[in-house]
């Protein structure tokens, strides 16, 4: 897609073009990210950017636990923590430390079209299920899903790409079904929860704690959207201190970080990240963009669940043939995904993080598409 | 070793333990890589640290495709140039684009240990051939491990642990055997090239161009010891210009970037190191350090082959169980690698980018260690 945009924009100039095909935050950093940068690029000290374990610096892994603590409500050490290249980075150790060659990997449609790449990476193989109507946790499709194969579950709320958050309620029942499920097959189930969008949630809905919902679970996450920086490749894992042989999951996390070639995270911007916990990009900036595209889409006949977070929207196509409309849309020079890229035919995802100008000025475009399926 | 070395510091004081075991260079990164590394940082433009293609910056790329033309004595443009999270993620990203599972990969011993997990990340079996008493290639040893099975061939040269270069006449042997074992095996076997420790040699010896020698190569590096930075994963993978189905390895290896959870190298590094193309540490540094532990280690009785390159010795050990004799220096504090651990049993491997005095103050260690086995 980013190739895509690039040759349009080259041929029909940047303005014209509306590019809502990328989850590349417009947004820039925060100031206090950018003056963090600034004083351990003034004052390096020695040893700045040498190795330290695979694990990642102590002082950072602390920072990050101390904040877990609050945000996930259980007591994280240290120790629970591994800093990743990004949430990418994450869930790959992960999934390299849990799964055998065979094992199945569940995980609710629509996904992020990268799950099926990551099982496969380490032999495991992806089972899509559908969710609710409104994108929420179908459970019994989920429960049925099961097998004796079945090693892990991998969520991601708030959701790329239909903005859907698990309430808590939702995910306790999750882990009701993944407890008895576990113990009938005599094999841990591990729920993986991807959250990179955690913090980037509107109408003050409070992201639940995956943690206190079920025992034998991770969480994968990455600094990539609360600061706006993707390009750096700056995350973390975390394995629920109650989950059943922990330490051992942990060492072969640690272990897979390293034979991946990941060796450890960005030794500069760990430094960096340690003093931000918690900080994040102005959210009522996505949530400005998120209104200006919910009302002109819904203005102009497009149904939608609205996003309760993360800066995508996944509308229903007005055809059946999502890929049909994609093209349809893209005659107006508009991009956006297909939802069948994310298992969910029918649909298409527009990422917001764009400037409120892109989306105003594509409106015309949005409702010329529309007429044509009318 | 990470662990352990911090471990016996805590309890002798860091002055009385001497660190051999990592690769961990001591030397703090050139004056050129601080400024700018605070340019950058001082000056943010818009979209600094954002998403970018998976295989990098046009403009970083293209830096290290001039300098490569150089080096590689091979005309190379940005498009054979993907930047990576240092050199591990570079062969990795390699050996996931050409490798079917089962497929074989010839490495010459002893070799760098994560190899072996490096071709099981992608299915792949790491076949161990000899090298010759100096530590050169033995083409006929690699010639007869050669099956029908065999996708590729991983070189380290300068070498990790012994410290040997490759002359051009071992290299081009090495080249005409592949091109006659790929004929009749009517299967491409790619030569792939890491070379890290390249800009690290002594004496004025001259690293040859892998790619002058064989056409269907590749070359993974990194920016970790020439700048002193390998805490950043910076690096890159590039593809000879010969290689035959060049554009689809360059594309699966841009794929493989993106899905195995690199997604790219991290952009700010990428920034930095465009404009320090040919820029490393001072190799006298080393030098005077190799001199010392060389000059140290000969007067006590030890054998070795003189490293002309990287900043490791990798002496014989004086018994033939070399686990034992590195748990006898271990007895005098000094902290080094037993031989078995790279494919070479009956060695041991000192890193020496380690700072003076940990080399003079362990001399009585290693003559103690030596006289236990007399």
């Amino acid at each position: 897609m980013f190739e895509e945009g690039a040759r349009l924009k080259a041929i029909h100039g940047a303005d014209n073009v509306f590019d809502f095909s990328l989850g590349n935050p417009d947004i820039e950093p925060p100031e206090a990210f950018k003056q963090q940068l600034r004083e351990v690029a003034e004052n390096p000290e020695p040893g700045l950017h040498a190795y330290m374990p695979n694990t990642g610096y102590a002082r950072t892994r602390q920072a990050v636990a101390e904040f877990l603590t609050r945000e996930q409500e259980t007591e994280i050490t240290e120790n629970e923590v591994i800093m990743t290249c990004g949430a990418a980075g994450g869930l790959n150790i992960i999934l390299k430390a849990v799964l055998d060659p065979g094992d199945e990997v569940i995980t609710p449609a629509p996904y992020f079209v990268e799950y099926g790449f990551y099982a496969d990476n380490h032999g495991g193989k992806l089972v899509a299920v559908p969710t609710r109507p409104d994108f929420t946790l179908d459970i019994g499709a989920i429960e049925t899903a099961v097998t004796e194969k079945t090693r892990a579950v991998i969520i991601n709320s708030p959701n790329n790409p239909t903005g859907q958050v698990y309430s808590e309620e939702n995910l306790r029942d999750l882990g009701k079904v993944l407890s008895e499920k576990s113990r009938a097959h005599g094999r841990t189930i591990y729920l993986i929860s991807d959250e990179p969008y955690r913090k980037i949630v509107y109408d003050d809905i409070r992201v639940p704690s995956v943690f206190s919902c079920y025992a034998d679970s991770a969480v994968a996450t990455s600094y990539s959207k609360d600061l706006s920086v993707p390009g750096e490749r700056i995350g973390f894992a975390a394995v629920n201190p109650a989950a059943l042989g922990k330490q051992k999951l942990l060492e072969a996390m640690a272990l897979a970080n390293r034979i991946l070639g990941f060796v450890n995270a960005p030794a500069l911007m760990q430094r960096v990240v340690t003093g931000l916990q918690g900080i994040h990009v102005a959210i009522p900036e996505y949530d400005r963009k998120r209104r200006l595209l919910c009302d002109g889409l819904a203005e102009r006949g497009y149904s939608f669940t609205r996003p309760a977070g993360a800066f995508y929207l996944f509308p229903q196509a007005p055809v059946k043939d999502d890929v049909a409309f994609v093209q349809a849309l893209q005659e107006e020079l508009i991009l956006a995904v297909p939802g069948s890229g994310f298992g969910a035919p029918g649909y298409f995802r527009l990422s917001y993080c764009v400037p409120d100008k892109t989306i105003t000025a594509a409106m015309p475009g949005f409702e010329q598409a529309m007429e044509k399926f009318r």
